[in-house]
């Protein structure tokens, strides 16, 4: 079946009434938005970014249709002239971004656009659920792959997801924080991410008894085998597994791997360790799976379990434990005239936001790790920082030469190794300070100063 | 743009390496696959099914395309015959499953497959996905939902939902669990879901002051203007509410509600409706907004806040503090000849399953409160009980007549008022028991023993 809907639609009712009003009293008034983590979520310290990808094709197609023009009709609130607007509308602003696999922490913007006010408005609910959901998933996973100290990490958490996008968009973000593969297939065909597999419960099952199933899978698969051996018995589905790696040497084949999915998986682990090497099976791989995430493989690996991959589900595909990001999109600047550009701020209780249009430079030491990042002024200069903001969009135009998944994956690995070894616990969160440039603090007084007036 | 992707490939990989190993093997075997819970969630006592529209397109739709079958040949594991069988595949299973809006409990099937075994088992990732995203969160919003105790909730989610699936399924959901709308527009085309929003902080900093923003609104929409008063400060933000309401009045209109965004949300709804009152706008609602979800609101209400309506995002679009549930598919009979099914059941650790083709009997008491759950095998004859499992598929074919959103919300409401008490409270799960009939129990003992052998 083909699912087609017109993704533009993804907008909140209030942005397109703002927007009624914008047309009538600010149709000529540009604005400057900062998307950012208002706050970093339990036990994290830094965010590894993505989405950008999906934000850019977003705002590059972004056009009303008549069917949503007709459904807004018939709300009978929206004026001809405005609906006539939005029937022709296509965004036509200016938007820097981090690269999809940048680290940053809370205050940084991750996208920023400057565009007329009901353009940067409209865009305002779609940039902030992808930016929400793939960098959450990305920032996750890259915290499982720590975790497992150079063991491979599988995505197996497709059907667990928060729906469909979740689960493709869940299985790139975890690519691009490292992980080794998928078992998405959609994930496979739409990005190239690597797909995995074992087998399930049910394909034992299925069978009259263990033996024949695991011995008809490696038929099937000589060079591609991972046995389930935990349906009935772990010992005894590990000793069926011996027999079928023999069966197996006997073709001038190997067993890839048995897979362990309940019990204590470190003791286990050990023991198929120790049943396997008897049996010169040392090229066997062992695969655990079964409710992990970077706390429960961290315990694993600190009590030596004898595990050479993982696969990461759920936990892993919904950041169980921070499901969401605090991303949120303000205001920071407006214009009533091209040249003249005011900042802006917002001052409700504990809500303060940083005014103008703003830049990160980040400063790192001779190691390559970052040691500081001050967030400035637009075009500020700062020694031996680098500016981390890119221009990806002009005039509505993508102007950013996209990097593929791999080249992405590469470039987060760069990054996540700059972030110092406080930054990378996970079981606690460290505070990494963003230093407003001297710049930006003089605007933000200057700001306070006014409102008092 | 149109987002054109065909879901029949949101599929775990190890699905479509099993079922070429069935095609071989067992070409003419067919199964009976449960969809349930395994567990219910922290603090739920109940779950509030949804999602089987989804999961009817899908299984009717399903079909591989080439670009798929392409992809897979590019895989080198697959056997020509095997891609060609992939190729004109279409599913034909018999289906039941409870209809959206029913309330259940852990271990009563949601949705039972009976079909081939490659049938029901290429199928597996699809339904698990859907059903765990929109029942979850359908739950999560009866709660709430009932926390409101009457005042109307709304669904401000999208900009925080896993994606853009999530967002509009969140929508859907949260409207079948008894929300009175949502500020995603997507679901208001799609379903039919009311539409509702009031204004963002932006809109407010985007004029001279706060003032001419609400005024500009107020111009522009004076039948339905909602004023947020906390960006700069929610005394003078009252204050210059009421100004409005009062030029309203000399056009004989009225302003509609304020929003609270932020603070003690409970002390200033006190402050403000003491505001409005005393200038005679009694009739002006309070809407408030900002972190909410179940326990807060609970809270709110326990302290007396004078709110009238509440808007509730990330944490119920997410259902944050328990994002996925355990929801799984497990294989309970399996026939390699059509007249002979054989019960199966998985036996590892803590994973035992229920075997055989099962109907779960629900009897109520003379006040139409659920009494007793008996998970059964199907056509049992059980006293008094109501069969809850409905046939909606037939070879492939949907059976079922399917009830559109406003009917399926007067379902849930149903089913939701047939809960005894203990089992509604939001800070505590209780234990509902699911009674296994003694057919069934005979069935599992005989199985285990047998397994013993």
């Amino acid at each position: 079946m083909n699912s087609k809907i017109n993704l533009s639609f993804l907008v909140d009712f209030y942005e397109l009434t703002m927007a009624q009003a914008y047309f009538k009293y600010k149709p000529n008034t540009q604005a400057t938005f900062d998307l950012f983590l208002r706050d970093l979520p339990v036990n994290r310290s830094y965010c590894l970014v993505a989405g950008l990808e999906d934000c850019l094709d977003f705002l590059q197609n972004l056009k009303f249709d008549s069917r949503q023009i007709e459904y807004l009709r018939g709300i009978k609130i929206f004026s001809e002239d405005f609906l006539k607007y939005l029937a022709e509308f296509s965004f036509k602003g200016e938007v820097w971004a981090l690269p999809e696999g940048s680290v940053c922490f809370a205050n940084e913007p991750i996208i920023r656009v400057t565009a007329s006010l009901i353009h940067a408005q409209i865009i305002e609910s779609f940039l902030l659920n992808t930016v929400n959901l793939q960098s959450n998933i990305a920032t996750k996973a890259s915290r499982v792959v720590q975790a497992a100290k150079g063991k491979a990490v599988y995505d197996f958490s497709l059907r667990r997801t928060q729906g469909i996008d979740a689960s493709i968009k869940a299985a790139r973000s975890c690519y691009i924080a490292g992980c080794a593969g998928s078992s998405n297939c959609m994930a496979g065909l739409l990005y190239g991410v690597p797909l995995a597999g074992t087998m399930a419960h049910s394909f034992v099952m299925a069978f009259n008894n263990e033996l024949e199933s695991f011995r008809s899978y490696a038929e099937v698969f000589p060079d591609s085998t991972i046995l389930l051996v935990d349906t009935y018995d772990y010992k005894k589905g590990i000793g069926n597994a011996v027999i079928v790696a023999k069966e197996l040497e006997k073709k001038n084949k190997r067993l890839k791997a048995i897979r362990l999915d309940s019990g204590d998986l470190c003791a286990v682990s050990k023991l198929a360790r120790k049943v396997l090497d008897k049996n010169n099976l040392k090229y066997v791989r062992i695969l655990a799976s079964g409710n992990l995430d970077e706390y429960a493989i961290t315990k694993l690996i600190k009590r030596k379990a004898l595990i050479d991959s993982f696969g990461v589900g759920t936990k892993m595909g919904t950041s169980a434990d921070s499901p969401y990001l605090d991303v949120i999109y303000k205001l920071c600047e407006v214009s009533d005239n091209e040249n003249d550009f005011l900042p802006r701020m917002k001052l409700s209780t504990a809500k303060i936001t940083y005014p103008g249009r703003k830049q990160i430079y980040r400063i790192k030491n001779r190691k390559g790790i970052i040691e500081k990042d001050i967030l400035g002024l637009e075009d500020e200069s700062i020694k031996k920082a680098e500016p981390l903001l890119v221009k990806v969009m002009e005039e509505g135009k993508v102007v950013y030469s996209r990097p593929n998944i791999h080249e992405i994956a590469s470039f987060s690995r760069n990054n996540l190794a700059g972030l110092a070894d406080n930054l990378k616990k996970i079981e606690k969160r460290n505070q990494f300070t963003v230093k407003p440039s001297r710049a930006l603090k003089k605007l933000k007084h200057k700001l306070i100063k006014q409102n008092k007036k």
